[in-house]
């Protein structure tokens, strides 16, 4: 075994290990209409998409094996779903791109203590339709 | 609320930000046959795969709210799949690897002004199946 | 065409391009049974997930067009099943969060000489639900 792995190795005498820095990260879904006002084409008419969420948080892992609670993340997911689910998101986000509904995603989670002093944004991806998304923060 | 958040707060007056940098991602899939000339195995003898091509582009936010427009990487990924699809890979490809595959796309998209001045690959991902992928750039 | 894409295209003469660094990726699933010790909540009741991972590794392309085959990642990943598919982890893990498995798993790959000089650990993900990850390295 090289030197490399045997000092790896007795980083790993037991597999937990608190301190150190790890993403977790959870999905939802919603229904919502938007329109892109003065978008060259199709996206300027008012439609719909399901879309997906990506919240994904970076920290230490802390003495209870986790990061932080998954409930953490669900419960912030719940509160942006709540805002946007089955509305018209120009109603919210006054050009909703999958770009800008990232943004407003990073806003509402600066604006409170999400993140306990457990986490920090590690990054936020909305997926338009199953083939496209926008990906803040990586 | 702590000084840090004060100033992403300030940031956020509004929750557009054009010249924020973002990432953008779209995927496509193809079926084609191919095999692995030299591979001591299987892969050596002709096969087909559903193949999965994600092309992701960083750039800034435009006054659009749109790092590009998705139509931009789905033209990109039409004109690949247009090289690609219903074909024998080793046709265009000597050696078509996932990793090969992943530099022939990478190379596709370089050959061409595809990102417009506005955007620059961050990574093209090929999932050979559902679960086995190449990826290039991160 | 701009000259630093000049300067790709001459990197490009041809499409395969040995010492690239890439990452190659693959996933598997098994399911288990699990329970979150002091875990102030429904986690403390013993239950159970379908587990995915996916496990990423980092290298160059070598001359036969691969980083490395994908035959090693499979073995790694069946070795890792074989401990924990149908079992309560925490009788290998006694703290089982889906942080802990992923270390669980890195301990795993860092043991033996699974990179075979021609890769190392890039990124490993344990998905609890379709909906949920942890992931150690990104």
């Amino acid at each position: 075994m090289p030197v490399y792995m045997e000092e790896k190795e007795k980083q790993w005498e037991k597999v937990e290990d608190p301190g150190r820095e790890m993403v977790v990260a959870k999905r939802v879904s919603f229904d919502a209409a938007h329109y892109l006002p003065n978008y060259p084409g199709k996206c300027a008419q008012m439609h719909g998409h399901h879309f997906v969420i990506e919240l994904a948080v970076r920290g230490s892992v802390q003495e209870n094996g986790m990061v932080v609670d998954f409930t953490v993340l669900k419960e912030f997911l719940a509160y942006i779903v709540d805002k946007l689910d089955h509305s018209l998101l120009n109603d919210t986000i006054p050009n909703p791109t999958a770009e800008n509904i990232c943004l407003y995603i990073e806003k509402g989670w600066l604006d409170d203590d999400w993140g306990q002093g457990l986490c920090r944004l590690a990054w936020i991806k909305v997926w338009e339709t199953e083939d496209s998304y926008a990906l803040l923060g990586l």
